[in-house]
């Protein structure tokens, strides 16, 4: 398996359904009404319900553990800074790019960004540092 | 509504069911099976499936969205940092403290740890950034 090395990027499309909203609200008790009444969100400044931070935040933990690097991905830590609203139905990119490798600790630092594919606005910008004792 | 000051804090009983993460897993698309394969986490460190951090540390931002400071709140980031693993079927606490105060810019920064209540290990530490325009 090859080695990930600074500057090498990764990119995964992604998009929630407002039963993914529903289905995420259940499961950890955030019942805010801005994600799942879309009558309330028409009167706040969004307009319309918006996608949990954590939920469209987790594309990056999906990549990670799953894709890139994948299997045996050790998660230390992930920053987040939530830019702009992410709403349902809509088409997200995360885009990575790795920022600095250590390979004695067989670790890296990867930047994470949630772009709006159509406004092209990022909307979590975030830093995640992973170790895998392979693929760094 | 009473401010929130410097040294404020909040606790919050968190646990996870197979059930959730398994709905978690359907929703993110993180199928890791050190999530939801039961066999096949047996045979990993852990000894068995493990709660995706996203969806642990989502209890943060449930607390701040709908409890406290609760709704009006702007969640403008969130740093993690994963250093035990969450087991499903088992309890925690989410604590909160409030360690810096904006009252011009209605921010603050508040501590947050989970914490396994029976071995009283922080499992995940970190700070997030709010912004309420009543409460700070």
């Amino acid at each position: 398996m090859d080695k990930i090395k600074i500057g090498d990027t990764f990119t995964e499309e992604v998009r929630y359904s407002q039963n993914d909203v529903d289905a995420f609200a259940k499961i950890t008790g955030d019942n805010n009404p801005i994600h799942i009444n879309a009558e309330y969100a028409a009167k706040t400044i969004f307009g319309k319900p918006i996608v949990h931070g954590f939920l469209a935040g987790a594309v990056f933990s999906k990549v990670f553990g799953t894709q890139w690097p994948g299997e045996g991905t050790i998660y230390m830590s992930q920053e987040m800074s939530f830019r702009a609203p992410v709403f349902v139905d809509n088409d997200y990119t995360a885009c990575f790019e790795v920022v600095e490798v250590d390979e004695v600790k067989h670790r890296a630092i990867i930047k994470c960004t949630l772009v709006n594919d159509e406004t092209k606005a990022e909307v979590i910008i975030g830093k995640a540092k992973l170790q895998h004792g392979v693929r760094f």
